[in-house]
């Protein structure tokens, strides 16, 4: 998508290199970073530079072409996969992008593998741009469907699906990029995402950067706004879903799922199949990521005279907790928008947008 | 309750002026401001400096007595009292203390109403001790029937609805403190509550202060722990009950609510009658303070080398919309815990522990 009217993608080759857009420094700065190994590879998923679970699947790809070009042996390889399908434990798309990349560069010689390492990270790359299109060509029909011909329609988001969150376009995003340039008239309610606030920084950023209308709010004013009939649907990420349609994003979404519910507001995950872990039913066994105390007790932000600065906002000496994820559970989802279409959260029913998959009973 | 060792309340008279404890200036400074006039007192509720229903009806009391101080005639009074319970929207108490101390004052000749105006606010101020004492006398028995004898009882609290929110003791802290004293271990699950932060602000401090274990947690977290099985009990106050048992109270508690009825973790909101709006039935009948949206946008704390800085977390141009509170429909309550004991959520409940109340049916 564009920044300032030049279009970007979140990550690119650039000779031996990939550079990344900097999104510990959005809003405030706008900046790209070099990676040359897979060790600043791992570095970039760890801390979050990169984000997103189709992202950081993409980053893991060419952190792959990163650590073939310093050492193409299969030894080096494997422990260069190992490190970076580490890198961060809840998102599925990471593990699946590296194994991929990873089985593909082993399948050739070794004066290949740097081209071949390259060249798959290119197509994983290439693929989520279009499985985003398609998500968004899908999910933009269920906007189009809620729009009355009078008022916006007002889609609720949690955290960053866009497109700063994939390689372009995005996925909970997506389809409001999509209804937004076919001229359906919405606006976007972008819960702010404490505690790391990628809604109230990255999500509001994109839609503004894009000229999408949308109002950031406390991810305490959702349930109230629906409530009141201000939400016509809310649309997610998701950085697992299971076989069985638990769908694992953002902690916090999960109390979005139950408003929604409770107010009869269509609530949609909009995810790529390599989100999906057909080896899991049931979200319970998806693993939870402890982050940081700090993401709690400190604020960053930019002060009035433009200096970038971080807050403490709690007394010195109390502790905080940090999960980083939530499960929602099935029966609070209306269904899970993919690259093939709007499947029901289910194992019935994503087993008929993908009948080829294998999956477990219970 | 007890500061650096020395026992405080958040408001009382010093000569002829109402001395209360600044709360904007917590967690990181601990300082009093002097009030001198009732257009003081007015600004200390709107800004905030007091907050909290119990407190805000107390300094509405004294703030009437230094309107009488300045003008004691009917007409000034009853001006004083207007601008006092027009300070802020939501919260029944303020204008309950306001008409109370009003009433008691217009019933004295001229030249006793200053003595009648501060007998009255003292008189409101103890009450509101004593009512709270008693809330945490009879919430503290489901802190205790809810131990284990292994575990201690965790409780999750929204907002602060502590001792910094009334005069004494709390609503929704007093059964924790009273709890604690018991020798029930207890620890608290503490919502950092954005916009405003009165969680990670002010309840953390409190309950830091005063020795009771806690943890900080992003408002998101709450319902993830709640599926874990980590959350005994939920305990919030209230800004505003209506006479079937809807209850009020800062943005985001709803979410809360939800949360724990998903999960069959009992949801209590402890609250003193003067909190009961015995005129109101329905909960959306309640006005929902809409508040400024630079406290959704912005964030102030103490930076590492100690200064008191204000930073945007949003994109500049970026518009954030900011209800401060919600309402959480009696089906979700189980029960609400006054100064006569705990009631069911329901017209016939409340009618059960006040029997001399006139309800609407609907």
């Amino acid at each position: 998508m564009k920044v300032d009217g030049v279009a970007y993608r979140t990550i690119w080759r650039r000779g031996a290199s990939v550079e990344v857009i900097d999104q510990t420094a959005l809003p405030h700065l706008f900046r790209t970073v070099s990676l040359t190994t897979a060790d600043e590879a791992v570095r970039a998923i760890r801390t979050m530079i990169v984000r997103g679970a189709p992202l950081i699947g993409a980053t893991g790809a060419y952190g792959l072409a990163l650590a073939a070009q310093a050492d193409a042996s299969d030894a080096g390889l494997k422990a260069a996969a190992r490190a970076l399908a580490e890198a961060r434990p809840t998102a599925v798309n990471l593990r699946w992008a590296v194994e991929r990349a990873l089985a593909a560069v082993l399948g050739h010689p070794a004066g290949e593998r740097v081209d071949a390492a390259w060249a798959v990270a290119e197509a994983i790359a290439d693929e989520d741009v279009e499985f985003c299109r398609a998500i968004g060509r899908h999910g933009s029909e269920l906007i189009r469907k809620a729009y009355d011909d009078v008022r916006p329609v007002n889609v609720l988001t949690h955290c960053n699906a866009g497109w700063l969150a994939t390689v372009d376009w995005g996925t909970a995003l997506s389809p409001i990029y999509a209804a937004h340039e076919a001229g359906v008239p919405v606006h976007v309610w972008v819960d702010e995402t404490r505690p790391r606030g990628q809604g109230a920084a990255l999500t509001a950023w994109e839609l503004k950067s894009h000229g999408v209308p949308h109002t950031v709010i406390a991810d305490n004013a959702g349930g109230h706004l629906m409530q009141h009939g201000k939400v016509d649907l809310v649309i997610v990420g998701s950085d697992r879903t299971t076989a069985h349609g638990d769908v694992c994003n953002k902690i916090g979404t999960y109390l979005k799922a139950l408003a929604a519910f409770d107010n009869d507001v269509p609530f949609y995950a909009a995810l790529p199949v390599s989100t999906i872990d057909w080896t899991i039913a049931r979200g319970a066994d998806i693993p939870i990521e402890e982050r940081s105390a700090t993401e709690v007790t400190e604020v960053s932000g930019q002060t009035a005279d433009g200096r970038l600065e971080t807050v403490r906002v709690t007394p010195a000496g109390s502790p905080a907790a940090n999960p980083a994820f939530d499960v929602t559970p099935a029966r609070l989802v209306s269904g899970i928008i993919t690259e093939r279409g709007v499947a029901e959260a289910s194992r019935e029913g994503l087993l008929a947008l993908y009948p080829e998959q294998k999956v477990p009973a219970q």
